[in-house]
């Protein structure tokens, strides 16, 4: 069994993260046998802390820690003393699930079985550290766009060329928010005084966006999404947007008011931001989810492009408003 | 020895992270001896992994994994087969200085000692999971701003509660940048079309300093930042800046000479860019940095910050220019 290769198992997966230096042990030992089995064949095994019990078909029937088997009587039988309640892992499993199953509970193996049950590999926690580090260096790359595997020691021009790309598509979403004020030029000419706000309520739409993100985005991490799951957290979103929508409405519209002596400038700008952040709670949720449940490369939904729809969706509601009340503005 | 309580050790560093369980032999054992004594003090202890070995003063001379105990003959002197070249840690460690050590050296588990060398605790592998997770859960909060320890199952108004300091904050920094075009406002009524590549230039400036924060903020998590790796960085980033801002100079100036007709604008757009591009990308990398240097809560340096400062940034650059040509963009 050990002789076993790797075959063309999938990339990121549980066959491909497995090892291959395990101590399998029949099930007709004793702990004594057991422990000199052990000691005859524990050269060269970098991890020995579960052995694994086979059946005569080599199927996994059992896991004994060293630990206990240490602690067992000489002619105690190994199947006596083996757990039989086996957390395995089948070849296909993606690495981000092994981790999350390693996180949850605390083992330091775990066994990676075939369809027939054969044990053919171990999976060890040191491997997990570095699949949780990379999701986590993943989660960043999409929160930042930052364009993948950019390091301290990345040359400018690689590091420009990672980059670039989604500089340059946000660059053109980017102009859109162009067009829309082109579209509104006639509000801009008669109330110049609307521009003042225009960074600040587009801004704070993708804060918000970014925030409501960054919540999806580690949940997807520890949870399975389920359309409940999606539903509640969208209704919680909701809820959120609202309470930070009115509380951040009331200060702009005073400041607005104090600042320009307009009241309803000051009921324009704070009923815009009221409406903007909560759309843009809104997106930063929907859109993520969106794109996982159709399995899009969730490296799409960066922070930037929620940031950039963010602004769009900000601007047309801030200058729709405006304009229906323009005449009371002049 | 294990009586030992835990003391009063600083949080989140490795003298809270230890666990007790751990079994040290004497350093006067043979292999048959060690093994026997493991049998007899095996039971209630969690991790076995290495054994440690200690001198007659309760010190830490040295270290054997149980594979390497289980591999030597019955009559070898444990403090000939033990390794001496000891990874130990001290009880004030950081942990994610602990977690770094784990990362690199691929060990499951790492002894910690006092002042005079004596084991008074074992980290292992598992609790390391956690605190890279807690990590990356903490940049990413830091890259949205998004408060902490939300989840899927926080109620809306603590989410709320979290989440609005920082949105104020941004909503009283964002109106910087409404004061700053309103010092322009001369400028904005005479070309309203300067308005239109607005939330363009702010976004820009905004997005690549989050590529820059990214890179800066998970650089921390695996290197040690000295003065000439900042320097370094900071150079490397320049050239980004540079690569990018004339690559995305070219396109804008082009885009708005054929969009607006006007080759003036179209230079003091592409020339803005250009500016706000390379300035965007330094402030990413300066910011974070200096506040590593001086030990500030890192989680200021959020991502929001970051693109609200470029923003203020970008539109003081963006109308300086046009105020220059204003003449010629009439």
């Amino acid at each position: 069994m050990n002789n076993m290769t790797y075959g063309n198992f999938k990339h990121e997966t549980t066959g491909t993260l497995m090892k291959k230096g395990f101590i399998a042990l029949q099930d007709t030992y004793t702990a004594e046998k057991a422990i000199s089995h052990l000691r005859k064949n524990v050269q060269g095994k970098t991890n020995i802390h579960y052995l694994y019990i086979l059946n005569s078909d080599s199927q996994l029937i059992g896991v004994l820690s060293i630990r206990e088997l240490l602690g067992a009587s000489d002619d105690e039988w190994i199947t006596h003393i083996m757990k039989t309640d086996i957390i395995s892992f089948p070849t296909d499993l993606d690495q981000e699930e092994a981790a999350k199953v390693f996180r949850d509970k605390d083992l330091v193996s775990i066994p990676v079985v075939n369809r027939t049950n054969q044990l053919i590999g171990v999976i060890h926690v040191e491997e997990i550290l570095d699949v949780i580090q990379q999701e986590a260096d993943e989660d960043i790359r999409k929160l930042s766009a930052s364009g993948k595997e950019i390091d301290f020691r990345t040359n400018p021009f690689v590091a420009a060329w990672r980059r670039l790309p989604w500089l340059v598509l946000l660059l053109f979403i980017g102009l859109i928010s162009g067009g829309i004020i082109e579209r509104f030029e006639a509000t801009l000419e008669a109330v110049v005084a609307l521009a003042f706000f225009m960074p600040m309520i587009a801004g704070m739409t993708g804060n918000t966006g970014t925030q409501s993100l960054a919540v999806v985005v580690r949940g997807l991490v520890s949870e399975d999404i389920t359309f409940n799951k999606s539903m509640k957290l969208l209704f919680r979103e909701l809820i959120v947007g609202i309470i930070i929508g009115i509380t951040c409405a009331i200060v702009i519209a005073i400041i607005a008011f104090v600042w320009r002596g307009s009241l309803t400038l000051g009921l324009v700008v704070g009923s815009s931001l009221l409406a903007t952040l909560i759309i843009g709670t809104l997106a930063g949720t929907v859109i993520p989810l969106l794109l996982y449940k159709f399995k899009v490369d969730p490296a799409v939904a960066s922070g930037p492009l929620i940031t950039t729809i963010n602004d769009i969706l900000s601007l047309l509601i801030y200058f729709g408003i405006a304009t229906i009340f323009i005449s009371k503005l002049m």
